[in-house]
C-alpha cells in the first residue's frame, strides 16, 4: 500500500552501495548489539522522538530480522536456561496466528505456547501483548499481573497511520518492524528497544547464533528510508512529502470504502474504535488497523473465512486466532487495485 | 581480506536500490522457495556452473540468512517431528566450533548435539561434513554409513581460492555462503542446494517461521557481485578482473609466509595438504585454507590459544572443537594489516 508513496517520494531514499562496503560481520564492536548499524540505531531513536510512540531513553536497541526473529530472541531472552519444563508463551485471544507456531515449531524445551491469556493460571509465563492488535486492531493491555510473569510488547502498529499516538509506550520489550512502519517488508528489519541489559545481552545472543547478525545492506537502506520520513517532518523545505499523513489518509479512505459497503451489504460487522487524540499530528482520530477482523452476522455464512472465498475474497479464519470461525482477518495493506477488487467482491455479495 | 580487490573492483558491483523496490515479502510465488530473488538464483547457477564445484541441475535453491540460519534449517528439515527422541547431531573431530551451540541453543526436541561422530554407535543421526574443514582445512567425507543416516554438507570453503576443485560435489545438502566465497559476511547470505524437494520445501518452511525470508536487497546485493565475479571470467574483455585468481594468489601468499615463521619459531605445526589438479583453473595446487589450525608442539606451551594470547595474538582453543588445548585456530581471512602484525608477533615468539 505505501508503494505509491516511495514512488512518488522515493528518489531521496534511494541507497547506493559500492561492492566493498559492509564487508564484514562487525558494525560497532562498542555497542552491546555489535551488528547493528550505527546510523540505524541514530534513525530508529530520532524517528521515535519524533512521533512519541515510545520512549527511547535507556534503551538498548537490539537489532533482527524482522521482528519475527526478534520475538524468537525475546523468548530466548526471557526463558530461564535451567527451568525443568519449558515457560508458558501466552497471548489474549484474538491473537496473532503466527505467535503459536513461531513458538513452537523446533519444540524448544526453554518454553511452549500455552494459548489464551484469559485462560491462564499460574505465576510464571511469557505474555505476548499486541498493540494495536493483530488481528482485530485494539489498543491491548498485558491481561495478567505477576512479580514473576513476563511480557512482550509487539508494536509492529503503533504508527500515525494506524491509531492515534497517545504517549509514548514505555515497557521492558518493544518490538517494531520496517514491513509495518514503513511498507518495506522485503528488507526484513526489525528492530527491539529492550529496557534490561541482560535481555538485550541475551537477545543479542540469540541473533548471534540464529543468523550471525542482520544485514547490514537492509540495516542501511532502512536508516535512509527512516531518515527520509522524519526528513519530511523535520525539514518539510527540503522534502515535501509527510509519510504518514499519506499512510493515515490513504487507510482512513480505505476503512470508510469498506464500512459502507459492510453497512449495505449487511452480512457483516467490523470492530468500532473510539476516536483519540493522537500527540502526534494533534489532531482527533479514529483508528484505521492494518486488519479488518470482520465478523459474519449472517446464520448462513458462520463460517466466515470459507463464506468469503467463495467470492473469491481470501481471509484467514478466524480460528487461526484462536477465535471462531465467524471471524476472518482481512488485508488492508494491499496494492490499490487488490484493495479495489476486494470493495468489488464484497459488493457482488448483497 | 577480500576488501582489497572489492575496492579495486567494486564499481561493477555497486548496487543501486531504489526507495520503492522490494517492498514485497514475495520474490517469486511459483517457486518453493518464494522469497528467492530470481535474479540471484540465476547467478547462483552460473557462479558454480563456472567454478564446477557443486552440481546444480535438478536442485532446488533455498536461500538464508548466512548458512547458520541454512543449517539449522537443514537440521529442521531432516528432523523427524513425530520422533520420541531428539535426533543426534554429529561431526568428526576438529569439528566447527558454532555446531554444538547452534544445535543446542533452543533445547530442541528435535535434534540435540551428540558430539563426534568417529565415537557414535546408531543407525539414527545427522552427519555435518565440513569440507574443506573449519578448522582444519583437509577436504573430509562423511564418516558413517547407514540407510537412515543423514548428512549436510557445509561447503562454505570449497572455492578456488582455498582448494583446488577436484569435481562438482554431489551431496543431497549442500551449503555455502557469500561470506566465504566473495567476503561479503555483513550481506548475511547464503544458499543450499538440496536434491529432494520435501526437504527443500521443509527448509524454506523454517525460514518462513524464523524470519518470514531473507533480506531482499542482500539478495539483490549478493547476486550483482556474483555477477562481476562470473563476468570476470566469462567477458574478461569488459572485466578485467579475476576474482578467484586474486584469492588463491593471495591465499598462497600468507600461507607461504606464516609457513616460513612458523618453520623458524619451530615452535608450532601446520597441516600439510597434498597438491591436487584444479578443473576450475586447470593448474596442480596446494590447499590454502580460511584457517590455520596451530598445533604447539612445545613442552612448555600445552595450551596453545592461551600461549598464543600472552603474545597478543586471539586466536580459538581446540578445546571449542572437540580437540586438544595444544591446538588453536588463527584466521587467515583478516585485512592485511592485522594479518601483518600477526606475522610480526609470531616472529617475536622465537
Amino acid at each position: 500500500m505505501f508503494e505509491s508513496f516511495w514512488r512518488a517520494n522515493g528518489e531521496e531514499a534511494t541507497i547506493v552501495i559500492p561492492g566493498w562496503q559492509t564487508m564484514s560481520y562487525f558494525s560497532d564492536v562498542s555497542n552491546l548489539c555489535w551488528f547493528l548499524e550505527p546510523e540505524f540505531a541514530k534513525q530508529i531513536r530520532r524517528l521515535h522522538g519524533l512521533v512519541g510512540n515510545a520512549v527511547v531513553e535507556d534503551r538498548h536497541i537490539v537489532v533482527g530480522t524482522g521482528s519475527t526473529q526478534l520475538f524468537q530472541a525475546a523468548l530466548y531472552a526471557l526463558s530461564p536456561s535451567d527451568a525443568l519444563q519449558p515457560i508458558p508463551v501466552i497471548s489474549a485471544v484474538p491473537y496473532y496466528s503466527s505467535y503459536p507456531a513461531v513458538t513452537d515449531f523446533l519444540h524448544s524445551g526453554l518454553f511452549r505456547w500455552a494459548g489464551d491469556a484469559n485462560a491462564f493460571q499460574g505465576e510464571n509465563y511469557i505474555e505476548l501483548v499486541c498493540s494495536p492488535n493483530n488481528p482485530d486492531g485494539f489498543m491491548k493491555q498485558a491481561v495478567l499481573k505477576s512479580d514473576t510473569g513476563k511480557t512482550i510488547h509487539d508494536l509492529a502498529y503503533y504508527w500515525p497511520q494506524y491509531t492515534a499516538i497517545s504517549s509514548p509506550a514505555n515497557h521492558d520489550i518493544m518490538l517494531f518492524t520496517a514491513s509495518k512502519s514503513t511498507g518495506h517488508a522485503g528488507t526484513r528489519v526489525g528492530w527491539a528497544l529492550v529496557k534490561d541489559q541482560e535481555i538485550a545481552k541475551r537477545m543479542t545472543k540469540y541473533i548471534e547464533l540464529n543468523s550471525l547478525g542482520v544485514s547490514k545492506d537492509s540495516q542501511l537502506r532502512a536508516a535512509k528510508i527512516l531518515k527520509v520520513i522524519s526528513d519530511g517532518y523535520e525539514f518539510p523545505n527540503s522534502i515535501d512529502a509527510k509519510f504518514f499523513d499519506f499512510g493515515r489518509n490513504h487507510m482512513r479512505n480505505r476503512w470508510e470504502r469498506l464500512r459502507e459497503v459492510v453497512r449495505e451489504t449487511g452480512i457483516f460487522s467490523l470492530p468500532e474504535f473510539p476516536s483519540e487524540d493522537c500527540s502526534f499530528t494533534g489532531d482527533r482520530t479514529s483508528s484505521f488497523p492494518a486488519f479488518a477482523w470482520v465478523k459474519c452476522e449472517w446464520e448462513n455464512a458462520q463460517d466466515c473465512a470459507a463464506f468469503l472465498k467463495s467470492y473469491n475474497i481470501l481471509t484467514r479464519s478466524g480460528k487461526h486466532f484462536g477465535a471462531g470461525l465467524n471471524y476472518a482477518r482481512v488485508s488492508m495493506l494491499d496494492r490499490d487495485e487488490t484493495f479495489d477488487v476486494f470493495i468489488q467482491r464484497l459488493y457482488s455479495i448483497k
